[in-house]
């Protein structure tokens, strides 16, 4: 049982996007064929890789997006549009094509995650709103999986869960963050809606506010445990976790075997979670309950839970909030993803700016991505069409004095697929937990000094010999003209 | 024009607020009276104050949350519901009252700025939702003011646009973002949606892509002015600010001089920007352009708008995106609010934690804020009820040792106000220009050295003797217990 999402508004966009679309129609330049990448600069926490996140999501919004007659109503309001323009928009759809990146899988600052082929004035309009869907939902899923990962170091396993809807960016920042999550490799959400609109596992524990409901603890664990015999997991540091918590919730464990039940976990909300979770597992254990699980929770994040496991702490459940739903952590808040001008009726494109690390890749191009003889990921190249040859020189992406020639023994592939073709989907929609499983096979396949948390190994992605001769040829274009 | 925001959805909120519920429910206390307190424990970005928003559209959310006929479906589906719990929640709504600081006000850490008096489970349902709203746009107004009050340093004025939907949280992020960075004093957003909803000012330029959709980039410059010739504004770095974009614009403006129109702006993307401004606008005043604005962008944040007013820059016009829409920066991202049960059927509650940092502050308590002798903001207060007066004995709400002696000559006002009395408002609407008038207004009070940047003077809130002496004794009471 899952809720359709909200109709989408094409009003979710920037005004210039509606402006410049006026000004491409006036002009005579909206129908021309244009080709814009979307790409990022850096990868985000300082990290190796990404999990590219929310295509799925964006391509079912971009499908229905129209202008409604309010959103003409509103656009006439602001005294900026002309009626034949308005009365234009009246029947626009989106009839592009789109190349991108299957959803779930790793990708690298420079490369283009996903290519727009259409009418100038369809491609410009959609920039906000991709960029809004896709850059949170890859930096998020990207949290998640380097919560995962971390987590996975455990000898005894141990699995994440998204809990941060308080602290997330707006209501649909803590939905998108429950989604991304789980594409990342979390194991649910503690966001009933989530659960509803995308179908994820829902999950939750009880607050202080129960505990200080009634007239002691135990009374409050009882009362909780007689409502839910088979999924009760206790929190613990109301009064003292070790001195009061645990007792009573021992008490309540076996009580509830008693009654032919068994607790399911108890949650840690505060203090040192490695030498508390320590302690607790060793009880529970010697008490006879190796089954209960520990669930921790307090400003998670990667480097937490590895410092956790470091120190041998046992615990089964990482509830992480804050730092997964709003993405935090250095390196992280927001994707600086960017969406630029490639090719216009055939033409590339390019930009230069007072920043060389900000001008972007002209062309129409294409990503290859090489697998090792061990079925590794090892380099991912990007041409003007062919693929790649061993020998052939490559070059750095932001620094052209930085160039190799391509070693024998890789497979290369080309990494994207078509995804959208006439405004219509040419894929089967892949359900979340399919996207889920390619994201655990995706980062699986990475090296793993490249998933490391701190200082990983840089992935190579590389430009063909032809990309940087056609922005070398430009820049030398576009120089010349400057007196 | 304004559009009615989407229903909202009482799934918005974490699982175990609906699994207490039940629990409530069966164990029959859900309609006892309980009193929750919202607040956070440490300002965002090191700062030294907070602007509260996001009160006016929780109180709209609140009047009309419901459970609706496929929200209960969608539980039931869950397996964790019992149907005569189900049933209750078919006819459920906010009966409540909710005191709190009237938005748009500065407010500090540890005080409550909303309590929530309610049967205890219409309380629990809706913390999640409080939180995600009140945590984020108090954050994001907060960032808007810092913005604002340092582009206000300049000699020469400046004003700061939100320009952040690319990189926002999800679309509601971006407009919630929107909304709260105009009640923080953005002068408008370029996100529509958001100018829509909220009725706030809308503005744009233009991106790089225009300029690479034509030949050259005075062509582009020209077709822009044509269409647009009282409000267009000029990207100048897509192939080089000072050697190209300037000159190319300064012929622009001739030409729409000579055809009876203004240019409006220019906009510098990348470079140094105090340097570039500084220039530009010398060069702009000597060709006899002294009133085209110089509007610039480029991951600015506060810090950067004041470097760059300390160095002379003359920017009129602050386009903050990712800093603003997400609230980045250092002790940014998320804003740590709490909602705590402080009192249940007349008993005041506390929990203590393994964390000194997280007790919580038991019962029924009111904010009192003094004025000083010049008007400006001195102390905030909290009591069980009194007017705190002069020569009484006050401490710091995380360390009782530091204990000061309420001043003569400070005005006190009960500082919060009764905004929800039986689920229904008790206040008129307040227009968000209206709020953004009143933050500017409370800025104002506030002492210079609270409103640093860097390093601010920490702004007094402090417990009176009555509250210290209510947790004091109840923490003894509750340590009794342990063994």
């Amino acid at each position: 049982m899952t809720s359709v999402p909200p109709q989408p508004s094409a009003l979710l966009t920037d005004l210039y996007q509606l402006t410049m679309m006026q000004g491409y129609f006036l002009s005579g330049l909206h129908e021309q064929t244009a080709v814009f990448d979307l790409f990022f600069r850096r990868l985000p926490y300082r990290g190796g890789y990404a999990v590219w996140a929310g295509l799925e999501e964006m391509l079912d919004t971009l499908g229905t997006l129209r202008f409604t007659e309010p959103d003409l109503a509103y656009l006439d309001s602001l005294k900026l549009f002309r009626p034949d323009f308005l009365a234009a928009l009246r029947g626009w759809r989106f009839s592009g094509r789109i190349e991108a990146f299957a959803e779930g899988r790793v990708v690298f600052a420079h490369e283009p995650l996903l290519t727009v082929t259409a009418p100038l004035w369809e491609a410009q309009l959609i920039e906000t709103m991709l960029l809004n869907t896709l850059n949170f939902q890859t930096l998020v899923a990207t949290k998640a999986a380097r919560c995962v990962l971390a987590a996975g170091t455990s000898p005894y396993g141990g699995e994440v869960v998204e809990f941060g809807a308080r602290r997330a960016q707006g209501p649909d920042g803590a939905l998108s963050a429950a989604r991304a999550a789980f594409v990342g490799g979390a194991a649910g959400s503690s966001n009933v809606e989530a659960g509803r609109r995308y179908g994820l596992p829902v999950t939750g524990t009880h607050a202080h506010a129960w505990i200080e409901s009634f007239p002691d603890e135990l009374s409050a664990f009882r009362a909780y445990a007689r409502v839910y015999p088979d999924s009760t997991t206790l929190l613990l540091d109301t009064v003292d976790t070790l001195r009061s918590g645990l007792p009573h919730a021992l008490t309540v464990a076996r009580e509830l075997r008693a009654a032919g039940h068994e607790l399911r976990g108890v949650r840690l909300d505060s203090g040192d979670l490695a030498y508390l979770s320590r302690t607790i597992r060793a009880t529970l254990d010697e008490a006879g309950f190796p089954d209960v699980r520990i669930v921790a929770s307090n400003d998670l994040s990667e480097s937490v839970i590895a410092g956790v496991i470091a120190e041998g702490g046992r615990v089964d459940v990482y509830g992480v909030g804050t730092q997964l739903a709003t993405a935090g952590g250095p390196g992280g808040g927001a994707l600086g993803g960017v969406y630029k001008l490639a090719e216009l009726d055939g033409r590339p494109r390019l930009k230069l700016t007072g920043d060389p690390a900000k001008a972007s890749l002209p062309g129409v191009k294409r990503v290859w991505r090489a697998g090792g003889e061990e079925g590794e990921w090892a380099w991912d190249v990007l041409t003007l069409g062919d693929e790649p040859r061993a020998g052939q020189t490559v070059s750095d992406p932001t620094n052209p004095l930085r160039a190799a020639h391509l070693p024998q023994g890789l497979t290369w592939t080309d990494a994207r697929q078509t995804v959208m073709q006439g405004g219509q989907r040419t894929q089967p929609t892949v359900s979340l937990p399919d996207i889920q499983a390619r994201a655990r096979r995706e980062l699986a396949r990475l090296p793993a000094e490249t998933r490391r948390l701190l200082n990983p190994h840089v992935y190579r992605v590389s430009l063909g010999a032809d990309v940087s001769a056609l922005r070398d040829a430009l820049t030398t274009e576009l120089r010349a003209e400057l007196k």
